[in-house]
């Protein structure tokens, strides 16, 4: 090889070594030479843009081997972050979820921030979320997985976790400057070794195999701009509605206010929850969700 | 004065240049010693303190002689900031009002932010908005000014601009993070040397002397924090209403939809406006609005 490049042999080793830092795997053997058996699973803009459709969103990509969370970032340095475009790490070291509360990001997975600045009123932000959680669960349907929303945040396959949204907002009291839409998606990273309660999945772990990261990147962001575009649209509300995994069932909601348990009988156009709970109506605006089991029939004695 | 005090009249003469750069007039004559002539008008959280009654507002106050302005600072140390910290800056350089307009910060006047982290749904924060406008009001009045509101966020004195609320926030999707209420009053400044189409005016002008304004920004704060308690409540909104200058008037109203001219039938619980245009009702959340003269009755032919 050294022969063929016109190089020293010691040069050849230090740009293998350089390739094996980087994720490759790559054999080797004395006087037989090097063989590649694994290429990393390594995030790298020109793949992810390889596939790309979208007009405005991902066209300005910053790939980071590790962030402190890709919302900080974001947030951090938003004045001079334009519309539509992401942030993406390896690893997260404090990756955040709702309520202050940790998410672990190793490895593996997709832990993206986008920047938006769509021009809507305060009021309308909600429809941020619902466009984030439709599209994600559309490109993780066309993995050939069922996936559906767990409200508010949340995309569940089998009631297990697999991804949380996050999404976080700058404004005046009536026009929104920014939205940070923050995706932590469980893709190839290892959920097993994550704690039982938190009931994670992954995709790696539905499929039995592990999937090209920057491919289901740029699918997401593909349905994502076409969710944002449509995010005033009665279709776009209804195909959330459609893909709610909480609709209908008995829950338990955690708020400020306390604890109701009860049946959801609607999610309303701001995205708020309609909770009976015995025969009272209440509207939900925001709180924790725990999908329960049916209640039992009261057996007759 | 030396010989009392028991130092050399050369350290005499430093503290009294001390007190000269922090706005002290101070007359001195041979052998006959110093007079003080005139006291600056400066910023002091002693002298604010003195007259707060509050339980959490104001009590740490921060006063800065120089600011970009006092908004940006707060926003750029967010995570430093308890709730009911107040920024004070005796000049802005880059004042901003609603819609990145610039807003001129010359000395004399209240360059001032509040930071505040209530418990509330982000479908509320207009509220946060309603108790600003309210509690300047009343601190305005208490001088003897009659004093409204101009919807959505500004202070009139006979229709010439006294005070501009800039309320900015940080949010998720369903519950706020913080508020940064930014009030620009003009109370001492020279308005005078402003813009003629600004139309503004000052407290000085308006009474023909200047304000203590320590004392205006405890009486602002001690209103402020019992229209903020009490921001859900339905007498908070009622007057809101009653202190409108805009609720009935003829208005032109621009925004990003473009311009409407029409009548102000009401303000609702949630900010908007209410216009009649033509026999149509539209329900306005977000626009620049100016008070038009009432419209002639048409002249019989």
């Amino acid at each position: 090889m050294a022969r063929r490049l016109g190089i020293s042999r010691a040069a050849v080793w230090k740009q293998i070594q350089a390739l094996r830092l980087r994720g490759y795997k790559i054999a080797s053997s004395t006087r037989r030479g090097y063989l590649l058996t694994e290429k990393p699973d390594l995030l790298d803009a020109g793949r992810i843009k390889k596939d790309l459709v979208t007009n405005w969103l991902g066209r300005d990509i910053l790939i980071l081997p590790e962030a402190s969370s890709t919302n900080a970032v974001a947030l951090s340095s938003i004045g001079q972050r334009k519309s539509g475009s992401i942030i993406l790490a390896e690893t997260q070291k404090e990756g955040r979820g709702r309520l202050s509360r940790g998410w672990a990001s190793p490895p593996g997975g997709i832990w993206m921030s986008l920047v938006l600045r769509p021009n809507i009123p305060l009021s309308w932000v909600y429809r941020i979320n619902m466009a984030a959680c439709v599209s994600i669960c559309r490109a993780v349907c066309q993995l050939g997985l069922e996936a559906g929303i767990k409200w508010p945040n949340d995309i569940l396959i089998q009631e297990q976790k697999l991804c949380g949204i996050l999404t976080e907002l700058g404004a005046q009291v009536d026009r929104l400057d920014y939205a940070v839409v923050g995706v932590g998606l469980n893709a190839n990273n290892d959920t097993a070794a994550f704690p039982s309660q938190w009931r994670s999945t992954s995709l790696a772990a539905r499929l039995g195999r592990s999937i090209d990261r920057c491919a289901l990147i740029a699918a997401i962001l593909n349905e994502m701009e076409q969710a944002l575009d449509d995010m005033e649209s009665h279709e776009l509300y209804e195909e959330w509605c459609s893909r709610s995994l909480t609709l209908g069932k008995r829950v338990r909601i955690s708020s400020a206010e306390g604890e109701l348990i009860g049946q959801v009988l609607d999610l309303d156009q701001d995205g708020a929850l309609i909770l009976e709970q015995g025969g009272d109506r209440r509207r939900i605006l925001a709180g924790d969700c725990i999908h329960l089991r049916p209640e039992r029939a009261a057996e007759a004695t």
